[in-house]
């Protein structure tokens, strides 16, 4: 016997705790869902463009551990995080007669997740799901957290709940297949992690840019561990986003405004969370909270990165009404999350002027 | 200084924990909505037959509370319980820029409080929400518990959360604009409590049935405080119905699939259930678990209030396929809340052909 050949990250959350197994090769194995919720029906879900490359190794590797595995396949793409296509995983559940014990199966990147966590809430008010995450976004962002959510003409996830999986499997081999534009937008959420919470590993980041780019698996399996721990201490405190988890929206109340503003699928939402972060460090240094070094280099990072570092010319006063938009905004106050040193966050309002600075000198 | 002139029901669900008000003209009192959670909008949600009789009253009693008030009227009915309904809150929401902070208050029958809990369970992933009960039915059963959904056409109730009020005002005085009809349908919920809790409840209705259905104010208030008791401690064993719970849908496997058979809508839900119980007391008898005298006893309880005691002709196989789409089927088994005296009940399967037999000595 040996020890199981991957790493993995325990998620405390009382009676919703789970485990994330991180490593290579792991989606295709059976021992990797063992332990799960008992129930005979599973679901996966997943959408046209990872079915092909994926859901026939997760069918098998589940096929031991339920009587029936049912399948359901979503259009790709954010601008389907809709109503209308949630739908159509309660009409595959109905349709197939899944009872309340059946576990649904997210295979596929953060749009999947969401949807399908969603659609887990809400199916007879509560059935267990697991995440597959395969985007680099998705592992080390939207798998772990509990976040569920569709979206709304007026608003990104603006319909949701929170509905912790009962497991997270993140396997590294699925990076390999992944578009080069992805990888990048993945790693706005990586780099966002240090400057919220850990100096060292935004440190890290900058001297193994080269390798992340480069998919390096052992340098994807740490930064997909360090941010899961990252993240996952952050959730554990504050489950319900009460207030220390709203800095895990470093970057994201620009970011939004510029998704909304383009459209959604525009731009990646990592691309937008990049851009966003270089001006939240901006606004952080207009406020007095860091030096222009500070914002220089993270700007260096991410640009380096490959992510856009200048944001669409929309107008500072229409990046302002999205903002107001925001699920953040509190009475039609904008909260922002900033930082005060290079592994530190806070969050505050800022003035509408020094906001529309910001933007003008961030955009178009 | 007096005492306050209504009596309280406390449910205790720790965090989540709250108080339902019960007694005469309390739907306008700005006192019965003090203490709620703080923020500067609050949306009323109602429907088109409900509004012009009470909406004023609600909306004045919440002036001196709220920056905003904001209201929608949704269209009246079961059959209305669809997401399309349900997107008209979120637009109601969104279009208002209303925050995390905003109360929704659900002024109206089931549907309202069903659709308007799962709204708010939903929108930006949970706000909080009051009930302002305006049907008989609604004030003992729909109003306590945390059941929120919506309808799927493969299914009632399919799609929805647990989310708990954070107060319920049962005004007695709205039940004496109710059309008799839906006083009747109520009363099924209303004895549904005795047979499966409290044998002495359901003395207690067979004396006091002419007071009830004359909407004697005192008599309401008890039949309401007690429904609500007894629900009340079984939600605090089992809030996410694991187990103890299920006691409560007495009657409603039945009943689901009357109203799944004919078409929702056709049938009101106490109706339903009222007819459900007479065929749950008949299999109870038919396994021998309590005698005919019994179930001849409370058949008489729900004839005499005015409910069907005979359901309708739709097949005994048509009853068995529908019964196993209900939530509370587990893996194609159907597991029905029975009775083994007047006051008590358990759950267990049963043989399609003892129900199939039961199905077709109570219908046609």
């Amino acid at each position: 016997m040996t020890a199981p050949d991957f790493d993995k990250v325990a998620i405390e959350l009382g009676d919703r705790s789970y485990d994330l197994l991180i490593g290579s090769g792991l989606l295709g194995r059976t021992d990797c869902y063992a332990g799960l919720p008992a129930g005979s029906d599973a679901l996966i879900v997943t959408n046209t463009t990872v079915a092909p490359l994926y859901a026939l190794a997760l069918h098998k590797a589940l096929k031991p551990l339920y009587r029936h595995i049912h399948q359901v396949e979503l259009p790709d793409g954010e601008a389907h995080k809709d109503w209308i296509t949630l739908n159509r995983i309660f009409d595959a559940l109905l349709s197939s007669t899944c009872d309340r014990h059946t576990t649904l199966f997210a295979l596929g990147g953060g749009v999947v997740g969401d949807m399908t966590g969603f659609a887990a809430a809400c199916y007879m008010r509560g059935v267990p799901f697991v995440q597959v995450p395969t985007t680099l976004l998705a592992q080390v962002d939207s798998s772990v957290g509990g976040k569920t959510a569709i979206n709304h003409p007026l608003g990104k996830n603006m319909i949701g709940a929170f509905h912790q999986p009962a497991r997270v499997v993140a396997d590294i081999d699925v990076l390999q297949t992944l578009p080069a534009r992805e990888v990048v937008a993945g790693l706005a959420e990586v780099i966002k992690y240090g400057p919220i919470a850990d100096r060292a590993f935004l440190d890290w980041i900058d001297e193994n840019l080269s390798a992340l780019l480069a998919r390096d698996p052992a340098a994807l399996v740490h930064a997909v561990k360090r941010s899961c721990e990252i993240k996952a201490r952050i959730v554990a405190e504050d489950e319900r986003e009460s207030g220390l988890r709203a800095i895990l929206n470093f970057g994201h109340t620009f970011g939004h405004a510029i998704e909304a503003g383009l459209g959604y699928g525009e731009w990646l939402h990592g691309e937008a969370v990049g851009c966003g972060m270089v001006m939240a460090a901006q606004l952080s240094h207009r406020l007095g909270l860091i030096d222009g070094d500070a914002a220089a280099r993270l700007r260096g990072i991410i640009g380096r990165a490959g992510l856009p570092v200048r944001g669409p010319a929309l107008g500072a006063q229409r990046y302002l009404e999205l903002m107001r938009h925001d699920k953040k905004a509190e009475g039609g106050e904008i909260r922002f999350v900033l930082i005060d040193s290079l592994g530190h966050a806070v969050v505050r309002p800022a003035p509408d002027s020094l906001v529309q600075e910001v933007v003008l000198d961030c955009s178009g």
